[in-house]
């Protein structure tokens, strides 16, 4: 009588490469067959990898953030059966927990180098840079951004069904179109399929063959299943609603965040981490029709951390870009703009750019759009939680001088003096979108 | 001994047209008279006209909506000297309150045909609609979009100080440019300034023609001074942080809203309304520099409407148009996309997507910023409360048959049965974006 | 076409004495005529001067809290009829607003003169002092209590429907009983009717006497129709259900309060005002029997300030009172421990203890009962919310010697001085409870 | 490089009884030994048993509960040395974590038989009753309470510092003279020292002795230095000053809580579970004195669930207790009128009143001292939060006669038909308090 511990559907090793590990793979394929099976209304406990599969150290250097291979990623756990789902239901998850493990309580967060990946501010910031951030209980806190303390807004970074062969197609169509009307970019817009280092769980050669072929790249969200969709709020208590596209739904969950900032600005810009989710499966018959649901959606749980509106600086930023330049109604330069001016107020307390720039990727921070429809302004706000910093960083505050901000860890031959001539006064171009190859 | 009754610094008529009210102007400009003067430290009231300076009536027919005149809005109350406000200073404004007129307890919500002003979704809902809003203290109601009661929070659209001449040369350059570079888009993407009803308050005629050629028009917010900013959050207790360009400041305010949704996604998209609002103002001298201060920022006040995080549906949206087609890390496009999975979602319960459109544009509802790096799929939620509602909106509600939702307002010549042909499913084009003419 | 103004259904005048106003009373007696009637489903305003009709000052002297007369108190406006109302349905009150009247933006909080109503630590502060706080817009602050600003949760402290004559006669026997029972003690334990000031409003000189000697004071909240309940969170937007006792319900309002702490602990604690209410009316037949009332529910509204629970420091008290006599669960010995705590811990500020005994009074404090259960001590905890201070008040401040905390209004006679030597290090007597006369 | 595993300073056993583990102990005295050593600044974990050190068990049964012997507990795990804490310091102790065992993820709540232990309400419900509640992640349920899941709140009941010396003789003789004062009571009103079952963890024969003759029990929370406080919101994040009164302060923890309600009103109410809090200790050296610290304060941390304040029901009570009786100004009764309110209230929903009075122990309720001064009524109010139901529990719902509410656990020769026999309206006399043995 009494209830047991939750069973464990899927286990991950630290001593094995994760590119071995038959639970685990990095593509979305119909066929990567079932890491296990979960019974509809059970509770089970996933655990997983960090995104990279274990390639970025806890130590003082970004040299593993400069290097990173991003053919890799990311590294998800599944895909996992759910008994008695079909195309046409829907997937009710139900985010019990997440945690980190108790013998790895460290995360990262990342700004990519320009060459491999780059991130929302490359263009501005162009180096690799690091924060490690250790937990304590609910808490983070980082030897590379000090002087910051606040507790974790934990969640997946990815979680979904896999796409049927039809819907596969749309996505590789679709963005191969992407990718074509951009050759001449100077920059990657979408990553078609890539055989190189394709991981598709424990299939035979010839599916293997297939899945790395067509398997669609882990990067982007997208709307027919959510995927990579990197909400901050979907965390603890979450209820997702997910649309179910081949039998069994084949769920998979990964890229697990100690916590993100609204629109995690430097790509790797969450503090990812290894650990275990505690997910709730219910099936939800013949749901997308009910619900006319054509892309996840999610009602929040109830434990958010909680500042007080009162206990936040909100920064405004409209799509006129850093050159001078009005673009269109353009969200994306607004919320350029708005973090930029955040990164512009925290250097009077001593942080530099890079650290900011690390920490509005990982914090909590609200990023809103504020109003898409006075031509030709956008207008967003960035809302930065003071009550983060250990120290008072209210426009009413005097700046101490006596605070030792120290550094982030950066790539070898950058230092904390050649960056910051890389800062918005500098004369790096910063397009804020697409420019092209000569 | 004792408080007296706070002074009110600026009235206006609801007797006489805007256009010849002396403490009343719609262009931005430095050299438009100052309408009063506030010391510094002072706390005063300021009467607003509603943005159209009432061409809009409290009646069941959006003609008035359609035919609005945009070449004389925004009808903002100031300009107001700032006793020992110079340029560099900060003026800080504290909003103390703001609330609809007593003997006027209604506003309205608008979507502009799209021959005439348009908005966010106006490819796929192209006609002219309004909904009344009637007021009973803190909340709203609709007889065009019933079964939803909700508590205002309640906010000036703009506020600003007046552009120096070197900032308004700026505008008028950056602003023409992109004209200039859409000059065949099938609409406008910004506007120049225009002789036609500009007011220029108490100015002589010299003045006043000077005003007329160069004053900025007043629909956009800019990085440079807020404006237009359409903040929903900025609302009551609010300390917002304003650049100050001239001497005296020559601050304005207007377009006051009872409510706002996030995005004031149909552009005539907040319950507009005239009323009175109470600020505090201060002056920081050498703000600008102190703060490092490029645009305006502001720190929200305790009385938001809270509402519980587990209370809100939250719809994804990523930048894939509904035409299937891919756009690289689109904010702009992704945000609508989440609109128009919400405007999906409430169907089932019997709501017309015209009035839905019509509530996320004034509803308290949360756009936010998910993910902006996931190449090629940026991420937007769009937080939709459920407790405004009085019956059940979650997923697991079963739609009452029995709820007679009623219609909203629409232009002569359109009905309800038409405008839903005109839904997601139709064969209206969409472009996400500009379409420029042959 | 379109909504009109609200209809004020009970107006004051302050030229008039309170006891010569006709749709004002001061007692609870089924017998008081209507003063209005109120549709079922419609929203009026209603007028209301502040409890005590007038007696008190905005000056810097408590002379007139010290001589209040409170055989007044409390004019209430009504009673009003609901129509539709019968003895067994429940009145649900859904309050729109609140708001003082615009030309009288001030309250006061006093504390009485333990000779002359007391209140909760009136053995240890037994003289009368005052506030004064002026309203600006949502905010109030004093000159009497420097330093501190806060969002009112603007409440009314009574409402309640008539008691029938059956309700009326269990109320007086009730309340003699404890009055029989203590008639030795040092203090009034409760008040039984009073003729002297009886104010029956519009009643014939019959009933008026009548209402004189039977009617019950309105001091106290009574479990069968709530009345004097001082909840400060039965503020805007909330919905009271209140048992109908009589046909009409004979609805009254008063007492209204810009802002009160939990306990409202001076007696006089909120920041008393006159002002208008706004209310909605709807009858629920049968409620009282359908939804197992025996006394008022309510839900509250959305709007309260939030400051964050991490924006609060809370005091722990015990039921062991200052003389360090061990009390046995009881919950009012443990508040008031917690309330000595908050007292001296604002001491190190430079507050006086008059100062703050006036602040825990009318702030939005939360007052918990913590623990009841573990023998014999009770726990409650006092939570007061930092960000009503603009200077740091957390355990990590250094107090700061500059500023000039001034001093609260006193009776004549009493000097700051004095009054510390009455602090809790002193030698009056402070017995938690009733002492008995010899 | 690198974080490593937080250490685990006090462990305990499943195998080994309670009494038998050294780093446990089960009274306050300043001789009982260390049980470990913390450095100042550092974060360890400590693993702690049920308070009743596994008395009960998850069964069907409430036998465990009638017959569990309270001589025993609470079991702590402690004390522990804080290098270089002092009397006259302060402790400050972040809650870091606290969680339950990954293999026991199970709790109980409990009403005690009115023969042993009692609770706030054993006068009408005299019965033990139990109820188990399964944890997966941060929610549990009930099969003794069915259709509720909540988040935990979770917490340590108990923390604190031993006592020196002469607090221990302040505490156990002002104990013993409330004893005195009542020993004709028919209950006990305080636990005097008692040698039965003291265990006093590593202690020599001599000094075990001692404990048992001297060692305060632990069941009252005392306002010298916190002890078992339960208080609910002193939950992860929290900071808690405490006063140290020995040389390396000796903290002990015990008593944890997945969840609690304001009052913990059944006794053993929360829900109980053995597991593991993180917690980090600081030293403020002399702080007692630059506080003014007489009792522990506390902040809490941000992470509260947020129901919003519209998603309560709250209930009123006054001080009349069920029998008529008018208290003077009893806060006590007051909440007890309250908690039965509730109770009334979900008999429509199929609740027993035992389940209710389980429930309301455990669950995160509100319970505030609304008035504390208007003679004679105190003012009371529970606030339920609506959203811990998976039905409509609002005034406007109409109860579903569908769902199965079964049954909690009861001692043997209870069955729910004769429990409810004993409800409110039954003959039980039910005091409000003390009544006196003839």
């Amino acid at each position: 009588m009494g209830k047991t511990e939750i069973r464990t559907v899927g286990k991950v090793s630290f001593d094995v490469p994760a590119s071995e590990q038959k639970n685990l793979h990095n593509r979305w394929h119909p066929d990567i067959p079932f890491a296990g099976s979960i019974k509809d209304g059970e509770t089970v406990k996933i655990e997983c990898l960090d995104w990279t599969g274990g390639q970025i150290g806890n130590n003082d250097s970004a040299d593993d953030i400069r290097n990173v291979d991003l053919t890799k990623v990311h590294y998800l756990t599944g895909p996992f059966e759910v008994e008695g789902a079909q195309p046409g239901d829907v997937l009710l998850v139900e985010i019990m927990d997440v945690q980190p493990f108790q013998d790895q309580p460290w995360g990262f967060t990342g700004i990519f180098d320009r060459a491999n990946g780059g991130g929302f501010l490359d263009e501005i910031y162009p180096s690799a840079a690091k924060a490690i951030w250790d937990f304590e209980g609910i808490f983070c806190s980082s030897r590379h951004v000090p002087h910051v303390k606040f507790a974790g807004l934990i969640h997946p970074g990815i979680l979904g069904c896999a796409p049927s062969a039809e819907v596969l197609a749309t996505w590789n169509q679709r963005e191969a179109e992407l990718i074509a009307a951009n050759r001449l970019a100077d920059r990657d817009v979408a990553l078609p399929p890539l055989i190189t280092n394709t991981h598709a769980g424990s299939a035979s050669p010839d599916v293997a063959e297939k899945v790395a072929r067509e398997g669609a790249r882990t990067i982007p969200g997208r709307p027919e299943h959510g995927g990579n969709c990197d909400i901050k709020n979907l965390s603890r208590g979450s209820k997702v609603y997910l649309p179910v596209h081949v039998p069994g739904a084949k769920f998979s969950v990964g890229d697990l965040h100690f916590s993100q900032g609204d629109g995690e600005i430097s790509f790797c810009g969450a503090i990812e981490m290894a650990g275990i989710i505690t997910i709730n499966f219910k099936v939800i018959k013949n749901g997308v029709a009910d619900l006319g649901l054509k892309s996840p959606i999610y009602i929040p749980g109830p434990v958010e951390p909680q500042f007080g509106p009162g206990r936040h600086i909100y920064f405004e930023g409209f799509s006129v870009d850093e050159h001078g330049k009005q673009h269109y109604l353009d969200v994306t330069v607004a919320y350029r703009q708005a973090c930029l001016r955040t990164i512009e107020y925290l250097r009077r307390f001593g942080y530099s750019d890079y650290q900011t720039y690390l920490l509005l990727s990982c914090a909590p921070i609200q990023g809103h759009v504020a109003g898409v429809v006075d031509i030709p302004n956008a207008c967003c706000t960035l809302g930065l939680p003071m009550d983060i910093f250990d120290f008072d960083i209210s426009p009413a505050a005097t700046p101490a001088k006596s605070l030792d901000m120290g550094t982030c860890a950066f790539e070898t031959g950058v230092s904390e003096g050649k960056v910051t001539t890389g800062g918005a006064n500098s004369e790096h171009s910063f397009g804020g979108g697409l420019t092209y190859k000569q």
